[in-house]
């Protein structure tokens, strides 16, 4: 038994609390809280995130931290949450609190700039905030530390462990791979099913999905599923996982996505092993772990010949009027139906991966100097062009079109695709562990997969980094090879 | 301008903060909160009171009242501010930290000895718990002071500025001019009417309780209304007003009540006036000045011939086979049919306040050391034959039916009856300033009476002690008398 392990718990155990009541804050305000609350609940929140950095930072954190370095006492979980905590703790103290303010600020205004210029279809409202951020998340990015380039200290904040070369390499061969494959589904797809246009009863969406999240093993004693405008799941203590979907009467597809969406996350956060709970190392290992388990559920579970099938004839008894007439390989091509789109976020299996390496290049060229704010609006046009063929009308519909940078969430894009890669790679390998596996989806049954991640991928949280963990499954580095293979298979295959 | 104000305020908003966190994590634990959650709730609620606790008690607190006691720049706002929060402060600070954590400990062990206690009609399982309650708060009333005697100490807790004498003498007049009255109106009520004896759609109630609310005047955009199994109002902060009601389908009238009971509570929250909004003398004046406005709407108004007259065609919407047939009469006596009950919570508004004076009987018994606490229950089930002229049977029924004294709520009971004597005194006064208010309410219009306690009671918040409010409307002190009015010409006409 170590006594600095002793000396460290309750920090610990207090870190884990006000983060907790943060985390509730903030679910609160997506999900419950009346719009008069704005105000005072913003001060709640920077209060109680003040009271956590203060905690983070402390210098006795950093003397406990010292001490525990060469502590041989610590059992193998300790060491995990040592750790990570230090990581957390160099994070947090490696950027001068001036910049942790002027960020923060920053933040509050350029996002507050987005609203007004994406209606506005006005770069110009946003420009002068996004040079600004640009020059502190160098800065922030310098303050960190990195070894190949810049942008590395960025992406590892959500990526641990994963280099800008690596994914750099990653994205060069997806795009090649996808680029050519999408021309050619896409071109010879037939038109929107039918389907797809009407307008489906928003509480009869809710009644679905708060079925099928149960259905899927989310386990509602110690979770909710809520709906909000931005469809997200948190974790905000023990035994208590939040979901939200939404319920749009215009986009049955996306409420039903949605939520298995959030499902997947969901439980990835319910699989962390309870000894865990509290603790540094409790957390999901990376963003691209995190959502390797929601685009899993929802694309290669979801969005499956076998798991289609098995929604249908459920969807229908919510919807016998406008479903009735629908045949199950109708239903599974609309599920997937491929088009050129200008949004990411409506976008299907096939394309929303260039809409990332769109973001992906974009951020590059900034961090690296080749590409001045100002210029912004034509390397998009121009990277909508290259990458999905089509130009957008407007600013809101392209440049504008995402919050994230506004909020100085830079590095952050790549995560989705990291995420689309690992989910096709451990599906393969799920396949050949659970051969029984399409059956079992045609029967709407997900507890072997669920198990087989809950082993694979779950029950290490982050007691090992995520790139270990992922290459154990895969048997070696994440490629595109395995997500080109798959969505080659399923989507030249779509109209057989 | 003050300048120890300008030190003294940062930390009044950072309490504010914190305590808002509390509240939503209160609030959440019983609205929301899956059950798995309970564990990692209680511990982040346990760290946040620490927290608040800490910073309310800091000796740099103490410095800072000691210095604005004689600072002659504050403002009127200012000096309300700082008397209550030196209130707080002291409150605060007299009792011995041990003895704080002793309390908040037997009050967990307490009251899950009465989870227990309660189902297995068994005292002996609650007594040693009580009977060490009551020790500790005998220490707890000695280290906050006292003039009078002992229980004075904790009713000051509740009802700032009230003496034990003070309500003893009310209790005294009140229990001598009803007892006879309940008598000779039970005597001759008929029976239960046969709509009460219905079964209700639960969500039908919920739909007509969100109606109901916002047509009493309850802002929506600033609050919400949600349902638990124990309806309860919480101030987040400011702009988030929260009430919730329930819904049990065996019982109509509790849900509509409940909903206005609360409303009545939500609308003295939503009147504070925004300027004093997160400061020490925003909150309301007393629990008894809180309940008096929950009272009155819920009977002066709610259970009114005028209101449920107005009330009546909307629920017929909502329950059109099982109140078609209901006559506006037949609506107001069923919404006031009296009846000797064992259960204070389902008690009608005549025989109430004899629950409860049976209750501050029993405080005050054995804080004057005349009573045992293994003599409880003989003393209730005296107490019941006394004042409501029944037995219980049992004592899930009798002694064990609140769960108060098990967490430490002693000194509490009284307000809900001082809640009753201000509602009738106040509402008598407002009838004399509003000529129509008979009429509005039959039109379902409660604006004007809105607008009358916004500018007598809610305008005030904590800014003047809560007799001194209560005072000025009634022109003197608060008795029984018009209470005792307003009850017998209710219920000696109520089958007329």
């Amino acid at each position: 038994m170590s006594t600095t392990w002793d000396r460290l718990l309750p920090r610990l155990r207090e870190i884990e609390d006000l983060a907790s009541a943060v985390r509730l804050l903030h679910w609160d305000q997506a999900v419950m809280m009346p719009p008069a609350g704005a105000a005072s609940r913003a001060s709640a929140i920077a209060t109680l995130q003040g009271l956590l950095h203060e905690r983070h930072t402390a210098p006795e954190v950093g003397d406990l931290l010292d001490e525990l370095a060469d502590d041989d006492t610590l059992d193998d979980d300790q060491r995990a949450h040592v750790r990570v905590f230090r990581r957390d703790y160099e994070k947090a103290t490696k950027v001068p609190p001036e910049l942790v303010k002027e960020l923060a600020e920053l933040e509050g205004l350029a996002y507050q700039a987005w609203t007004e210029a994406r209606p506005a279809w006005d770069f110009g409202i946003l420009k002068p905030h996004l040079e600004r951020m640009l020059e502190l998340k160098k800065e922030q990015a310098d303050a960190l530390g990195w070894e190949g380039e810049r942008y590395d200290a960025l992406l590892d904040t959500y990526e641990p462990d994963m280099t800008t070369a690596e994914v750099e390499a990653m994205f060069a061969a997806l795009g090649d791979g996808l680029r050519p494959l999408v021309h050619d589904v896409i071109d010879s797809a037939p038109h929107l099913p039918e389907f797809l246009t009407r307008t489906y009863d928003a509480g009869k969406q809710e009644a679905f999905s708060q079925w099928l999240v149960q259905k899927l093993g989310f386990d509602t004693d110690a979770g909710r599923l809520d709906t909000s405008p931005h469809p997200f799941t948190a974790h905000i203590a023990g035994g208590d996982v939040r979901q939200t979907t939404k319920a749009d009467p215009r986009d049955l597809m996306m409420s039903i996505f949605a939520t298995i969406h959030e499902t997947g996350h969901a439980l990835y956060e319910q699989g962390i092993p309870d000894r865990l709970i509290g603790l540094p190392a409790s957390r999901p290992a990376s963003l691209g772990l995190h959502e390797s388990q929601s685009r899993m559920w929802e694309n290669q579970v979801g969005r499956s010949r076998a798991f289609t099938e098995f929604m249908l004839p459920h969807l229908k008894e919510q919807f016998p009027d406008e479903l009735g007439m629908l045949t199950p390989e109708g239903f599974y091509r609309g599920a997937n139906h491929p088009r050129r789109t200008l949004i990411r976020v409506t976008a299907d299996e096939l394309t929303y991966n260039l809409h990332v390496a769109l973001r992906f290049e974009i951020e590059l060229a900034l961090f690296r100097d080749e590409l001045a704010v100002a210029d912004l609006p034509d390397a998009w046009d121009a990277g909508m062009e290259k990458h999905i063929g089509i130009r957008p009308e407007n600013h809101a519909d392209g440049v504008l079109q995402d919050m994230h940078w506004s909020i100085g969430a830079l590095g952050y894009f790549p995560t989705y695709t990291l995420g689309n890669l690992y989910a096709a790679a451990f599906f393969a390998k799920a396949r050949a562990d659970l051969p029984d596996l399409d059956e079992d989806l045609r029967n709407g049954d997900g507890s072997a997969l669920l198990a087989w991640l809950r082993e694979k991928v779950h029950v290490h949280a982050y007691l090992r980094p995520a790139k270990e963990i992922g290459e154990e499954i895969i048997g070696g580095p994440l490629t595109a090879e395995p997500f080109l293979d798959y969505v080659e298979k399923k989507f030249t295959t779509l109209y057989d």
